[in-house]
Order: structure tokens, then sequence, then C-alpha cells
């Protein structure tokens, strides 16, 4: 497993990785660049559910490393994405009621790799994120994580809200963090157990929220909206902990 | 007092700037700017009799600090740094025990925006830095704390060892996030409390350390040496509001 995040820029290059099938994070593509070999690039990816972001000519500049991008960059993620089951199997040969983070949309790859670090310190077996609208495993993400994205597994799913059915079907509960639920200190949060984290800013997705068990609130005294993702992520996170240790 | 102007960038700390009735300079935003939430503060902002000034986006580029403006910009009279001595009158004008975050040498200015930020949301009635190797109230700050400054006091102090003493003898308690301790769940930590957090990395300075009354341990069962300082301040200023609910 590689630490750096790859680049691959220009044209043929690009529509290669994509074609290849290679585990892409993000499409960059110039502004206001419209020609066929372009618009192939866009399709393809696309198809292959790879998110497609616009960017200035200077930020495309400045993303660079071979300063030769035709107007086209693909981020390629060069840790492995390990699949639901394998954290499953992970609680199991371990003998501890499984113990997931879900990400529903995190766009801040800082807050990202902080919520993996927790994961790995809170015991979680894995953190799963959505496929688009959210970042990956990236350079900036590892680096963060302090390298707990070395020992905690990370999955990377079409849809939050289908995954958390599949995993209630396995006996799961899914625990949601937003405002408006109950005290998290007066649920029970032992047993098999999903921690459902928003994005920032936004949080929960209401779909997602609706699949959810319970909603587990931080208590928060302060003329503000929220606490930072990652710190909501891992209060709730030990909150768990602090339950499971309890019991 | 900083004597720096101080830019605060980025929609959500701009609204909340200009809505928390900071003394703004001027507002800078984006030319041809119209959404929603851009509108909205450019109301607030005339609302609140702030000159609003339209600027290209190479000179919004120009002007940024943080890299990140969204497209708006604030200047404000520098964000005022408080008195150890504010925080004791806001508690017991609150009629509440004093709580109180004192960061050992906080480098990552993103920390320390989140770090005000659960101050804010966990009751703190202020947050102490040195005024040594560690990162002031610059605009990253300001802009993660998510508004966050505009409500909780920070001060600047020369020796945050000095600082303990001097408030010890005034009948406050300290704990120490630190390894090696006592699990968090396992001490008594209502009252009057500065939660000390050492800096990323280094940790809690020794001497430092040896001040306080107590040494806090979050359980951690990772492969990893420790969390992210914002996260571990988090998880640890939260059992400080666990115990005191449930008191």
């Amino acid at each position: 497993m590689s630490e750096e995040n790859l680049l691959v820029e220009g044209r043929n290059a690009v529509l290669e990785a994509i074609r290849a099938g290679k585990t892409i994070d993000r499409l960059y593509v110039q502004d206001g660049l419209k020609d066929g070999p372009v618009n192939t690039i866009i399709r393809e990816a696309k198809k292959a559910g790879v998110f497609v972001r616009f960017e200035t000519k200077d930020r495309m500049n400045q993303l660079s490393e071979s300063k030769n991008h035709q107007g086209v960059i693909v981020q390629i993620a060069a840790y492995r994405y390990y699949e639901v089951e394998d954290m499953l199997k992970e609680a199991e040969e371990k003998g501890e009621a499984p113990f997931l983070i879900l990400l529903d949309g995190i766009e801040d790859p800082h807050n990202l790799g902080a919520i993996i670090r927790t994961a790995n310190q809170a015991g979680a077996h894995g953190v799963i994120i959505p496929k688009n609208r959210a970042v990956g495993l990236t350079a900036t993400v590892a680096k963060t994580s302090a390298g707990a994205l070395n020992y905690t597994k990370v999955a990377k799913v079409t849809n939050i809200g289908m995954t958390i059915d599949e995993l209630k079907e396995k006996g799961m509960w899914f625990v949601c963090a937003d405002m408006g639920g109950t005290t998290m200190y007066d649920l029970n949060l032992t047993g098999s157990m999903g921690l459902v984290v928003g994005a920032e800013g936004n949080g929960v997705s209401r779909l997602v929220r609706e699949k959810c068990d319970m909603i587990a609130t931080i208590p928060m005294k302060g003329s503000i909206d929220s606490l930072n993702a990652s710190v909501a992520a891992g209060v709730l996170a030990y909150e768990i902990v602090r339950q499971r240790l309890k019991k």
C-alpha cells in the first residue's frame, strides 16, 4: 500500500485510468473545455461513478504535478478500499459486537483523516464512506489519520442508505448524530452499532436519518449551530466506548 | 488586543460575524455572485450599516488569507483577547463552577478553531492559550471556529504553568489530558475545572503536567499513538459535560 496519492494527468492517461477501473477519487476538469476528447472523459467518468469537479485554469495549474495536464487530472486512491464484509469479519474474529462509523458526505480531508484516527482508537471495525459528493482516501486524509489508515478499514459504498438497510438485516442498529434527538447519554448504544455522522454544515441527509433507529444529540450550550464534524464523531464514538466499557 | 486588522472569510463565518454585531470595517463580495447565501450576507451587512464592496475574483484571492473565502470576506476590528479574570466573572454571573480549557502549545489553526467551537458548545467559560510557540487568533482560526470566536472568550497568557498556579489559589482543579493516567470515566471531573490539552505530537509539557491535579487518559484501543488534538479536547470536554449533567 503506497502512502502517496497518485495524480494522473493528460487526456490519454486520464481516459486509460478511468477505463482500467482504477479507484478514482475525483476527476478535475478545466472550466470551459468542451471539445470531444474532454466530453468523452467526462462521460466515461460519470459512467464509472467518479465525482467530477470543474476548476479554473489557475487552480488546475496549481493542482498539476506534471505541468502538462491538458485540462484533465484524476486523483487515484493508492489505498485499498475494503468491503463492509471485511469489517464484520474483523469484529467476529475479535469476538466483538460490530462497531462501524458511516459518514454521510464528509468533504474535508482533514475531517475524514481525523475520523479514521478516532475510529482506530475507539476500536471501531471500519469507516464507511459514500462514492459520490464526498472526499476519498487522498494523501491529505492519509496524513491526517496519523497512520490509522494502515490499520482501520475504509469501505466506499454506492449508497449509504442501502448499506444501512443491508446491515440492519444482519442485526445491526444505527444511531445518527443530529439535533433534536435524545441526549446521547440517555440512549443504549451498546450492541452491534453503526454510528452515522453527517456532512459539515448540512448534517445527515433526511433519507439516511429516517433509516436510523435512534437520533443521538450531543448536548450543546453554545451560541452557534454545531461542533466540527470530526469532533462530533469523536464525542459520539467515545460515548459508545464508555457504554461498552461499563457494560 | 491584537493590533492587526482581522479578516473573516467564508460564508458561515462572515454571516456569524455580522449577526454577532462585530465592528466590521468592510464587506468584500466577489463580483457576479448572486446566490441565496451571498444575498443574505449582503442584506444583513447593509442592515448593519456595513460598507459593501464588490471585487474581482483575482482581487478576492489576493485579499484572502485562508485561500478559501467562498466569495465573501469581512475586515473586522481585531478580535479582542480577554483576561482570565473575565472568564471567571462570566462563570460567576451564570452561577456556574468555572470550566476553562488551557492549550499548552496548539500550533494548528484548524485545531484551535475547532477547540474554541467545542468550548462554546460544551459551556466552557474560556480558552487560554500561551503567548509563545502557539497559534493566535488568525482568520483561519476564526473561520474554523464557525462563529464561536464571537461568543467564547480567549485569553493569551505568558506562561500556562503560572496561570495554573494562580487559578489553583482561587480553588480551581486541573486535569491534564495524557497517556498513562487514570481512565477519564473514573475521575471526578465536576467542580471548578481547568482542562489542559497538549500540543499536537508532543502532548502536555512536563512542567505543566506536574502542576495538574489529575491525569485523564482517554481509552485507546488503536495501533497508533493518539487522537487528533481537537478530537481529544472534545472527548474530554464532553466527559466533563456528562459528569456535570449527571451531578
